[in-house]
C-alpha cells in the first residue's frame, strides 16, 4: 500500500507542479504579459489544463485508490493509514470523482460557451442592456444545470455546484446560516440608516500613490508577509496566486483619490497569501497545500481586512504612523475620525464597493436568485426585475440601470454559479473564529494597539493555516471553536462594533 | 502524407507551446521571482523538460517521419511537399535524431555533474583557485566526450557539440575562417596598441538610471521593438526570451557610473529580439519560429549594437539628443569624441567586458582550448597555463589569477563546450550582410544619420529574420550575400572604422 500511495503522491506532484505553473502564467498575464501575447497564453493555459486532466483522469488512477481501499462510504481509505494520509486519499479521490464525472465534451462546450458569453457580458455592461447577455446567460444556465446533473446531488441542484467551490457544504446549510443573518442584517442596516451618517471626505484627498505603497509594505511586513516567498505587484483587480508552494504573490491596485481601496486590499489579499504560505512541511507541494474551502480562505482575508484591519486597536498603532506618511491629507483629523471615516456603512449598488454590513446581504441577494434560476422558477427574462426589487428589499435602493444592477459581476457569464456565497460564508467563519482566538490571547485590543500582529499570526498558523485541506471546513470550524458555523458571531461583532460608530 | 504531417505538427506546436511556457518560467526566475521560489522552479522546469522530452522521443513520431518520406540521405523528405515543410520536417528531424541518440542516462548524469560543477565552479572562481574547479571540469569533459560518441561526427568530436549551438557547421569551417581571424586581428591590436589611445573618462560619470533608461527605450521604440509584442526589464545578465510568438521579452542593466552598459546592451539584446519578432506569419509559432543557428542570432545582436549602434553616423542622429538627456555629463563633449569614447580598443582579461577588435581573440583563445581539451592534447592541469599563453600571445597581456582568466566564464562548468565560436561568428556574419544591406540600401551613413532605423529593420526582415530557420545558416549566407562565410568582411569593416579612429 505504501508503495501505491507513493505512486497517487507522485501524480499528485506533477499535477501541483503544472498548476504552479499555470498560475504563473495567470500572474504575468494580469501583471506584465505584453498585450499581443494574449493569444497564444490562453492555448497555453489550456494545454497546461489538459496535462493536468490526464493526470488526474489516468487508467491505472481507480485502481490506485481501490488498493488504498477507497470507496464513496470510506472515501479516506484504510484505517492504517496516518490521518494526513487519509485526508490526502479523501481529497483526491474526490477530485477525480468529480472531475470524472462531467463528460469531456460538457468541459468543452461549457468553456467554448463562457467565452462567447463573457464577451457578450463586456458589451452588455457596457452597453447596459441585460438583452444583450440574456440569451447567453440562458446557454450558460442550460449546460451549468447538465453539469449539475452529471456530478449529481441529493436534494437541490445547487449543492453539485456550490460543492465545487465550499466542498462538503449544501444548499440547504447555507440558506439556515443566510436566512437569520438576512433579517439581523437588515435591521442593522435600517438602524444605521436612521442614524447620523459619519464623514469619509477626508479619505477622497489626494494620497499620492508611492507613499501608499510604502505604507503598504510596511503593513505587509509587519502582518507576517515574507518577501522572499513573495511580492506584491499592481493588477487592475487586486488577487493572491501561487506560482510555488514558496512563492505566493499578492497584487494591489492604488487609487490617488481614495486611500481605501489600496491599503485595505492589500490587507484583504495578504490575508490570504498568508494562509497559502502557512501550510505545514509535511503537506508542502501536495494537494492539501490549498485552503480548505473558499470560505475559509475567505474567512483569513476578512479577517484581516475587517476585523483586524478596521478596528480602532489596529489604528491606535498604525495611525500615527499613517499621519507621518500624509500628514497634509490628515492634518485635523483624529483617530476616533480616520476609525469612523473607513467604517462608514451605507447601501451602494456595486457589491465589490460594500461595506461589512451590507456586503452580505448583496451575496445573500445572488444567492437566492442563482437558487431560483436553476431550479427554473425564475426564468432569465425577468432577473433585472427580481434584482431590482430584491435590492430595494434588502438595500432600499433600486439601480437605475442594468449595468450597475444585474450585470455588475463577471461570475454568471463564465458559469460560476455557486461561487457567491463562499464570500459572505468568509465573513461568518472569521468572526467564529475570531472570537475563539479572542478568548485564547487574551486582551486583543491591547495586542492589537502594540502593533503585535505577530501574536495573531501564531494564532492563525497553529489553528488554521497549518492544516491546509486535511479537515474539510465544517470540521475546522467545529475542531477550533467547539460548534458548527453560525451567523451569530458575525452579526454579534457588527452589533457591537457599528453601535459604537453610530450610536442608534 | 497531409495527416502525417499534421500529426508532427500538432506535436511541434505542443513542444513549442511548452518551451515558450519554459521560457517564462526562466524569465520570472530571472526578474521578479521571490528568493526561495528556486528549489521549486527547478522542478517545474524539469518537469516540463521531460514533457518536451517525451513529445519529441514518442513511439509514433519513427513512423510519420518514414511516412514523409524523412531518411538520412533525404532529410527534409518527399519532393512533392512545399519547402517550407521540407525545411519544417529536416529540422524536426534533426531535433529528434540528436535528442534519440543521447541515453536519457547520460542526460541526467550530465545535468546532475552540471549542478555540482557549476556550483564548484562559483567557489573557486570567488576564492581564484582552479584547483577547487578542475576535478569537476574533469568529470564534465569526460562526460562531454561520452556526449559527443553518441551523437557521432565525422572528423573531430567537437563537430557534434558545435552542430547543438551552429548547426551544420564543422570546426575546420570554423578552424578556417578564425585562422584568418587571428591573424589580422592581432596586426590590428598591435597597430592600435602603437597608436595613441583615446579618452573614455567621460562615460564613466554619473548617468542617473532612470535618464538612461528612458533614453534606452527611446532608442528600442527607434529600432522599430514593439512593446506590445514584448517588454524590457531589469536582470543581473542582460538576455532576450520568447514565454510566447507575439511575447519577446528582452532585460538590461544599468550602471550609473559606466554609460556603456546600459544602452549598448539594450541594443544588443533588441538585434535578438527583433529577429524573433520578424518571423513570417506562416511559420509563427513552429519550430522554424526560431533564429537558424546561434551565429546567426549574434549577428542580429552585433549589428545593431556595433556596425550600427557604435557608428559615427547613428550617433549623428542620436547625439544631440543623448546631450539632452545628459546636459551636464556631456557639456564639452563633441560628437567626435563621443564617437572615439564608445568605441575605444583595450586589451582586457574579460571577455564580456571585450571592445569589438580584441573580442573575437578571446573566442579564438576558448576555441582552440576546447578543441585540445576535447582531444586530450591538453590536459585539464594545464588548462590555466595554456590560457595565460595564449592571453600573452593574442592580446599581450596576462591574468594575474585565475579568475580573472581561465575561471572568467560559467560556459564550461555546465558541459556548453562548442558555444564560444558562435558569439564571434556572429560578428562574421553580421558584417557580411551588412556590406550586402549597404549595397541594397544605398547610402547606409545618410539613412543612420537621418534616423532612418525603419529601412535598416525592413532589410533585415526581409533578408534574414522572415525566414526562421528554413534555411541553415550556411544556405542563408550564400542566398543573401552569394558567397560563404568569409572573415574578409569584419575584419576589413575593422580595419577602416578604426583607422579613423586611431589613424595608426
Amino acid at each position: 500500500m505504501e508503495q501505491t500511495l507513493s505512486r497517487l503522491k507522485a501524480i499528485d506532484r506533477e499535477i501541483q507542479l503544472l498548476t504552479h505553473t499555470s498560475a504563473l502564467l495567470g500572474w504575468d498575464q494580469e501583471t506584465y504579459m505584453p498585450s499581443r501575447a494574449i493569444k497564444e497564453r490562453a492555448e497555453q493555459q489550456s494545454l497546461l489544463a489538459g496535462l493536468i486532466h490526464d493526470r488526474l483522469i489516468n487508467p491505472d488512477i481507480e485502481g490506485l485508490f481501490a488498493a488504498c481501499g477507497v470507496t464513496d462510504e470510506n472515501p479516506k481509505g484504510h484505517e492504517s493509514l496516518s490521518e494526513q494520509d487519509r485526508a490526502f486519499l479523501r481529497l483526491f479521490h474526490r477530485h477525480y470523482t468529480r472531475e470524472s464525472k462531467i463528460p469531456k465534451e460538457l468541459v468543452v462546450e461549457l468553456s467554448r460557451q463562457a467565452s462567447l458569453s463573457q464577451a457578450k457580458w463586456i458589451e452588455a455592461r457596457s452597453k447596459s442592456d441585460f438583452a444583450i447577455f440574456s440569451p447567453y446567460l440562458k446557454k450558460i444556465l442550460d449546460l451549468t444545470r447538465q453539469k449539475a446533473e452529471k456530478i449529481g446531488y441529493k436534494d437541490h441542484p445547487y449543492d453539485a455546484l456550490l460543492d465545487e467551490f465550499e466542498p462538503w457544504m449544501t444548499s440547504r446549510e447555507v440558506s439556515e446560516v443566510f436566512s437569520d443573518l438576512k433579517k439581523r442584517l437588515q435591521t442593522l442596516v435600517r438602524k444605521i440608516a436612521a442614524s447620523k451618517q459619519v464623514d469619509e471626505s477626508f479619505l477622497l484627498k489626494d494620497f499620492p500613490v508611492d507613499e501608499q505603497d510604502e505604507f503598504g509594505r510596511a503593513v505587509l511586513k509587519d502582518m507576517g508577509y515574507d518577501f522572499e516567498r513573495g511580492r506584491m505587484d499592481i493588477s487592475a483587480h487586486p488577487f493572491t496566486t501561487g506560482p510555488g508552494a514558496d512563492d505566493i504573490r499578492i497584487t494591489t491596485r492604488y487609487q490617488a483619490d481614495f486611500f481605501k481601496t489600496g491599503l485595505f486590499g492589500i490587507i484583504h489579499e495578504c490575508g490570504h497569501a498568508l494562509y497559502e504560505l502557512g501550510f505545514k512541511d509535511e503537506i508542502k507541494g501536495t494537494l492539501l497545500a490549498s485552503g480548505t474551502s473558499l470560505g475559509l480562505h475567505e474567512s483569513q482575508s476578512r479577517t484581516w481586512e475587517n476585523l483586524i484591519g478596521r478596528s480602532l486597536s489596529f489604528w491606535k498603532h498604525y495611525y500615527p504612523k499613517l499621519k507621518t506618511s500624509f500628514p497634509e491629507q490628515l492634518k485635523d483629523i483624529s483617530l476616533e475620525e480616520f476609525y469612523r471615516g473607513v467604517n462608514r456603512v451605507e447601501p451602494t449598488m456595486i457589491r465589490v464597493e460594500a461595506d461589512e454590513v451590507t456586503y452580505s446581504l448583496h451575496i445573500i441577494l445572488r444567492f437566492e436568485l442563482e437558487l431560483a434560476l436553476l431550479t427554473g422558477e425564475l426564468k432569465v427574462d425577468d432577473l433585472p426585475e427580481a434584482w431590482n426589487a430584491k435590492m430595494e428589499e434588502f438595500l432600499g435602493i433600486c439601480p437605475e440601470n442594468d449595468a450597475e444592477g444585474v450585470l455588475q459581476d463577471i461570475h454568471w457569464s463564465f458559469g460560476a454559479i455557486g461561487y457567491f456565497p463562499t464570500y459572505s460564508l468568509g465573513n461568518l467563519y472569521g468572526a467564529q473564529f475570531y472570537r475563539t482566538m479572542k478568548r485564547d490571547l487574551g486582551d486583543i485590543d491591547d495586542i492589537l494597539a502594540k502593533g503585535n500582529l505577530g501574536s495573531i499570526l501564531s494564532w492563525l498558523r497553529k489553528n488554521i493555516h497549518q492544516h491546509g485541506s486535511i479537515y474539510t471546513a465544517r470540521e475546522l470550524c467545529e475542531k477550533v471553536t467547539g460548534e458548527p458555523l453560525s451567523a451569530d458571531y458575525f452579526i454579534s461583532y457588527l452589533e457591537e462594533k457599528y453601535q459604537g460608530i453610530y450610536h442608534y
